[in-house]
């Protein structure tokens, strides 16, 4: 018995039981605990990526679990055994998976999204991409690591240091997420954020936080910083008044990471860009050593997982988690799958 | 007697005699071999720096000469000894300065733009920019290390290495400079590049070019370079189409650096900065180090000074200069200032 949930298509779940996959040569099956629902996901379910999916679909990708079967071959792994994903495999034979870029591979298989996710009780996957959990971590927590090593990525891509200061535009859940790791370097956050609710989470998560409204960014990240301006600046929102901000905010040499995925070309000011010799900085899912980092920081409650759990859903009631996250208010959403027994 | 260059406005140059100015203390004067004209010349000629310049002026920062005489307290340099300058006055104090970034200072004094150029016979300057030069290097070739400075800066700011693709688009005497330099890495280099007679001078000077409209230079690229696509672009157009073109042309993690003045916001395809894990840097003028590897590459010839000069002009017909190059078909032009003697 495998209750799982499928889109298939026309902004539709239907949640049905199948059979649950019994696990070939290298692969594991997985009872699921939880799965996070992200801002791609949504994409799927407006159809903006039906180009990537197959019909009917299983997504998911934010996930935890525990090991409940192994396929023939596997080593190193115990049923029972509690494990998140990387959900990414790769070719091994591109030039990108050549130059040892493999999270860019050019025919990258993203779990979740290209093949199938764990937004369902049994998932089956290969061994691989396993990546095991400290016994005493929380299963609902651990399906925040996923984003986490977003996160972990995208500052360690912007070298940002202690003594620094960091801008983040935009308090989504990923925003959260990076200005929260952007302090463990010890460096200075300020978060820019439009909507007064997000604020609000944004400063009960211990963030300084700015109404771009309200406030001069510019003349306050000036004064912040004794006239220098932002070292780094994560453009998080994803609008073209985000860009503009970011590069007006920046110091001299400071580094622009675009975390945000936008649908259109955007307007950048390159005079700027060659005044203050800024560097803009392309930042895509994360790597092995990001989910070290990212396990380590949940672990050790520096990333307050359980403080961005804002709703834990039923698989049978999928929809309504989507609907919740449509609705604006909720930081992140998590699909219960049965699993964390 | 000083005949000098004075630009007065209305796109109109006078050449007059003037007093020499004596060396203050810790000054020198320098008795001007040759001024070379670039880009931003043009554009003090054509008004469009007229916030920044104070009328009459003299203008010229690519220059060479001899010392002619030295101000109290100036040691390390003799009567006689060929120098070139590095035309940067900065405050100490800001926070560019602060960082090291001295020549990003936020109050630069960018000598013959914001003070007064070389484009006379007898110039006066701090004796703290000037750059010893080998005795056996033509003054004339020497007028050249300050754009070559540029390139090496630039180059250098690429990370560009042995083995890597990179490409330049935009064979003005920048983008050729840019070319040799980073040729000098051990990188193969493709040149970009409209006019036809641009192209020629970059083939004769031994670079491999393309016309964009005759050849996909995506295609070209990525043949070149078994799919990965260039390891660095180098946008010296300034044009909207080059900076498409260049995140077309970049492999993964590839480095787009942007030479050119862009004087409006240009759209950036974002998307493809996430997708490839793009970089964008900015670069602006040199420090002392990209001088003295400008020197060593000039005087060595693995940058051909020599065979970018296209035409020597006397001080006295520096309007006829400025409309050579206007008039296209120049490479370099250099303003004879009577000094090579
Ligand atoms: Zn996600
Ligand atoms: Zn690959
Ligand atoms: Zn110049
Ligand atoms: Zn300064």
């Amino acid at each position: 018995m495998n209750p799982s949930a499928r889109y298939v298509g026309d902004r539709t779940f239907v949640v049905e039981d199948t059979d649950a996959v019994p696990p070939g040569p290298g692969q594991v099956r997985i009872d699921v605990a939880y799965t996070g629902i992200c801002g791609t996901d949504l994409h799927i379910l407006h159809g903006a990526m039906d180009h990537r999916v197959r019909l009917p679909a299983v997504i998911g990708h934010e996930m935890s679990g525990r090991i409940a079967a192994l396929g023939e071959g596997v080593t190193g792994h115990t049923v029972g055994d509690p494990v998140t994903v990387m959900p990414l495999n790769w070719c091994g034979n591109c030039p990108a998976c050549a130059a040892g870029h493999t999270h860019i591979c050019h025919r990258l298989d993203f779990v979740g999204i290209d093949s199938t996710g764990s937004m369902q009780r049994c998932w089956t996957v290969p061994a691989g991409i396993l990546v095991p959990l400290p016994a005493d971590l929380p299963l609902r927590h651990a399906a925040l690591i996923e984003p986490t090593a977003v996160a972990v990525h995208d500052v360690r891509r912007s070298r940002l240091r202690a003594g620094e200061h960091a801008v983040v535009i935009g308090a989504g859940p990923v925003g959260l997420l990076i200005a929260k790791v952007a302090q463990t370097t010890g460096a200075a956050v300020t978060v820019l954020e439009l909507d007064p609710h997000r604020r609000a989470v944004a400063a009960d998560l211990g963030l300084p936080t700015v109404d771009p409204v309200a406030l001069d960014p510019a003349a306050h990240v000036r004064d912040a910083t004794g006239g220098a301006g932002a070292d780094v600046v994560f453009e998080v929102s994803g609008s073209a008044a985000g860009v503009r901000t970011a590069t007006e905010l920046l110091a001299v040499r400071g580094r622009l990471v675009v975390v945000a995925i936008h649908p259109a070309p955007r307007e950048v000011d390159l005079h700027r860009v060659f005044w203050r010799e800024l560097e803009m900085i392309g930042v895509r899912v994360y790597q092995r050593d990001d989910y070290d980092e990212a396990v380590r920081l949940v672990h050790s409650g520096q990333v307050p997982a359980g403080r961005l759990i804002s709703r834990i859903v039923p698989l049978e009631h999928v929809a309504a988690a989507f609907q919740a996250l449509e609705a604006g208010g909720d930081v992140k959403v998590l699909v219960d799958c049965g699993g964390d027994t």
